[in-house]
């Protein structure tokens, strides 16, 4: 056998542990509800369970390098602390990495679950097929994650609350935030926001008569495809955000590769135009440096790509994360 | 005698050359007008004659570490080539690193001039004093330059173009900007741009009956002290857009420390309050890392400071470049 690690992703419905490679290849996997409701306990228990189930069966400790785990935030890092997880209650500063390491006795490592999706991006999806080791990632889905990749390693800032590029603010003053302030990006591009703006405008065909249809960023996409024309506006609203967002990060970050991932990418041929206008627009650095066509990376260009790893990237740059701090140590 | 470095700052106005130790320490000076008219040639003799001379002031090249050059930009990094430089016309496209090589036979680092004057802030400004080694720094002058040090190094994105935070958007679809954009920190929070806003708004007491008082950032705050409503509402309008920024460069950096520097901050007091009121709100990463008081910085908040060198933190800076790489080759 050869050296492998753990990963955990920490969801608010699904607990998802695997085992992977020094090569990114999946072992086994566990995949168990979140036990939420019963609290912290319980799920570190699930944790600590399938980690020692998923060690067993790669042929023990002997060739494990780490556990790592991606959770949702606020985090403080490296501690490894939940601040206010809000799709976790009852969590509020449970010490994480602490908890871990004292029922497993290995090393863990604590990661923002949008930052581990932005490292398995860079090393082993988008980043990786066109060479680029620097990177910033936005997750699209209940909220809107964000990962920052610099010289192939995340970016954390001082207190690991760096890449929270979902509350840039893109509209001075407009929508109220689940996390106090006004405008975030989160609140005009997650999936949450989507169906928001579906059951505000959006008259799906059939909807009414069969009162069944349920208003989801994915029905709503569905809609738009069909040809509804406020659904189509609602994605076009979302790639202005998204354009506006990216245009502060392009300024601020000068990346050659922005990644976009999470549930809503499927929709990305209803919100690219408008977020590439969006972003032609706003940007004088896009402006010097975007590549000839939006769909093929170029070298020394400024790219935005959707993500290539599907939802499981987040629990394999979990499991990447033992990998690079022992590199690094 | 010990090591020394040479740093020139290229303004638009004025030609600034001047040697310093390994502690930062000032040696000689030199400044003259930049002769842009007379095109790059003559500028670049002019440089490369303050050189020699310093040098020969220092005890000649045997202690010489090299020569750094502040420039504005946009510049590509780190060839060292203006891209197109709005207050040097006719220096489009002029090869600054080969052209200075080529005359001097010293190696030369090129770096924007925000950057510089960022570099300085670190290593002998607020950074030190604090003990801080990451921070972005704003330069509110005839536009809003920007420079990120990360971990004690200037981040230059991948062309060398990141941190330039001025160019981030504060208000969608706002003024239009000299770079092409709409609504970039720089139109609200320059010097150009209070000078401007002062044009259509301000009555300055005296200045109607003289016709003589120039309407500048600094004859608006000079109003706004003596209690003019209206010049105070230009410089709080300087202060909700920096906040605005900040929210930005805060969420997505987690830096413990954003300096303000270049001329208009000596009218902080003018405009502190309304940033710091708009940081609040717009970034709960911020609400969650501030300090008890904002003129105390404190360990593990997110800090927001003027800077403590003053016009001449370009040129240290530049003078600090040869030491860096010295020390990273």
């Amino acid at each position: 056998m050869s050296i492998f690690s753990i990963g955990i992703d920490l969801g608010g419905t699904n607990l998802r542990i695997a085992s992977f490679t020094s090569n990114w290849e999946r072992r086994g996997a566990i995949t168990t509800p979140t036990r939420v409701q019963d609290g912290p306990g319980a799920v570190l228990d699930d944790m600590c369970a399938a980690v020692e189930k998923l060690v067993a069966q790669c042929g023990g400790r002997g060739d494990l390098v780490g556990v790592g785990l991606g959770s949702p935030g606020p985090l403080e890092l490296p501690s490894g602390r939940l601040v206010q997880p809000p799709n976790l209650p009852g969590f509020e500063d449970l010490e994480l990495k602490t908890e871990l390491e004292n029922r497993l006795q290995v090393p863990v490592i604590v990661e923002c679950d949008a930052n581990a999706a932005a490292l398995a991006e860079c090393h082993a999806g988008a980043g990786k097929t066109f060479g680029y080791h620097s990177l910033c990632m936005l997750t699209l889905g209940t909220g809107v994650g964000s990962g920052i990749i610099l010289n192939g390693r995340v970016w954390h800032g001082f207190i690991g609350m760096g890449g929270e590029a979902g509350h840039v603010p893109v509209y001075h003053d407009g929508l109220l935030c689940g996390c106090g302030s006004r405008g975030c990006l989160e609140q005009y591009a997650s999936a949450t926001a989507i169906a928001r703006a579906g059951s505000r405008l959006v008259t799906i065909p059939d909807a009414a008569s069969s009162g069944k249809l349920a208003l989801t960023a994915r029905t709503i996409a569905e809609a738009a495809l069909a040809g509804d024309a406020e659904s189509r506006q609602i994605y076009e609203g979302v790639g202005e955000a998204l354009g506006i967002g990216l245009a502060s990060l392009v300024s601020t970050l000068n990346l050659p590769l922005y990644i976009i991932g999470g549930g809503v990418v499927a929709a990305w041929e209803l919100f690219a135009p408008t977020m590439f206008a969006e972003l032609d627009r706003g940007s004088y650095i896009y402006r010097l440096t975007k590549p000839v066509r939006t769909t093929v990376p170029e070298a020394g260009k400024t790219n935005v790509l959707p993500a290539e790893l599907g939802p499981d990237s987040g629990l394999l740059g979990a499991a990447m994360l033992p990998f690079f701090q022992s590199l690094s140590s």
